[in-house]
């Protein structure tokens, strides 16, 4: 039997999802909820490997619990939520097709990024904001994000993982770039078939350069229409970011 | 001099206001801050000296800065930040009179308590709200704090903090005890000349419990009207808690 699991975390209190030697990632914890639970080791797949930082609302994660467990998909949630931290959350668990794959099956994801405009950043949005007390433009702004929208070689807006190669393909469909004013700044909105490593930061980067008039928009446009290794000059912290949902 | 500085923080991440031998508590950090800019010892006296896990968005705090200094007040609110956590934030710095107490001459406080009533909750709440996802009434909700308004003997919602005497007065007015439904639950409000150790969060607790059908309100009554050293069964969490603001 396969599971999907639907997970909502706040990224401040882990070294990102991916699972590391000295643990302690949200992969990790989960997994050790779910072996509490069946007594048998196993491993869970997510949809996105988030950043230290990065929040999640709807995560997805897919396993194969062990099988002498016969318990309701159902029961899962409270029975991994009691062996996580409050700041981890399993927020459903349904039975899939036994080939179901939560990374390459995805056909689109929607991350936000949240920006404060405030002079003094609340205490409560510490780690979840990027503090922006500067003035910038909400009209360039949108001309930025719209350069994005498209399929476009979005090499310039990422970090190299070290595992590329020369077939490494950096295309990518942005169908969705775009932002609402909100009671303490700015919410944008990115979606696309998939994302680069950090590339939704090194856009909201780009874009807000552009908004405080530090970046032209032509030379924004040169980074997308006539990718090089050159980089976009700024990466957006990961504090702001949240992996909304993983479309199927 | 005297400096009256207004202070936001996220009590989830400190021992409380009270400086403690051990330090680390938001008044010791707030010293540490003011002293490092002044190089000389201070002491500051806030409104109301908060529990560990209690929230503050308007506490007030006053201080005399070394005499040495002759910043400008407003100066003082960046000069303090860069050299807090950024779970703690001084929002203003004005002068007052050189006889004013931060504490001594409030008139009232408010305090707001949040309720959760999701299934789940979202681990950004974790630590900002009381989870209560069992059902409760609204019209018993209002009808408890209802018995709460007015000026009443509260020996029966509070702490002893262990200094009590023949004399202390459990005397306090209520002019405000209310709630609204909200996105995700419930918030209470609570104004008041003075509330006593733990108080608010003995009320809070009484008024779920009399919500949920485990306290009957002419036993509420009771305890408010026939006050005797009994006390009221349940304590809300602090994790609800803010110090909302402080009237002069």
């Amino acid at each position: 039997m396969r599971l999907k699991l639907t997970i909502a975390y706040d990224g401040a209190h882990f070294q990102g999802w991916q699972s590391q030697p000295q643990g302690g990632t949200v992969q990790d914890l989960i997994e050790t909820a779910i072996e509490t639970t069946g007594s048998e080791k196993v491993r869970i797949h997510a949809a996105g490997r988030t950043d230290a930082g990065v929040h999640a609302l709807g995560q997805i994660a897919h396993f194969d619990p062990p099988s002498h467990l016969t318990m309701n998909p159902f029961n899962w949630v409270p029975a991994i939520n009691t062996k996580l931290p409050h700041s981890i959350r399993v927020t459903a668990c349904e039975e899939v097709a036994p080939d179901f794959h939560s990374r390459y099956d995805a056909t689109s994801k929607t991350y936000l990024y949240r920006l404060s405009t405030l002079p003094i950043l609340p205490p409560f949005d510490s780690g979840r904001a990027w503090h922006l007390p500067r003035l910038l433009n909400p009209e360039t702004l949108e001309e930025a994000l719209a350069i994005f929208r498209g399929t476009h070689d979005f090499r310039s807006f990422s970090s190299l993982r070290g595992n590329e190669t020369a077939e490494t393909d950096y295309v990518r469909t942005i169908t969705e770039a775009s932002f609402v004013h909100t009671d303490d700044g700015l919410l944008l909105r990115f979606t696309g078939n998939g994302f680069l490593y950090k590339m939704v930061r090194f856009l909201t980067g780009a874009a807000v350069n552009a908004s405080q008039g530090y970046l032209r928009l032509d030379d924004l446009t040169d980074l997308v229409e006539s990718p090089t290794d050159k980089k976009s000059p700024l990466c957006a912290p990961a504090d702001g970011l949240t992996l909304l949902k993983v479309t199927y």
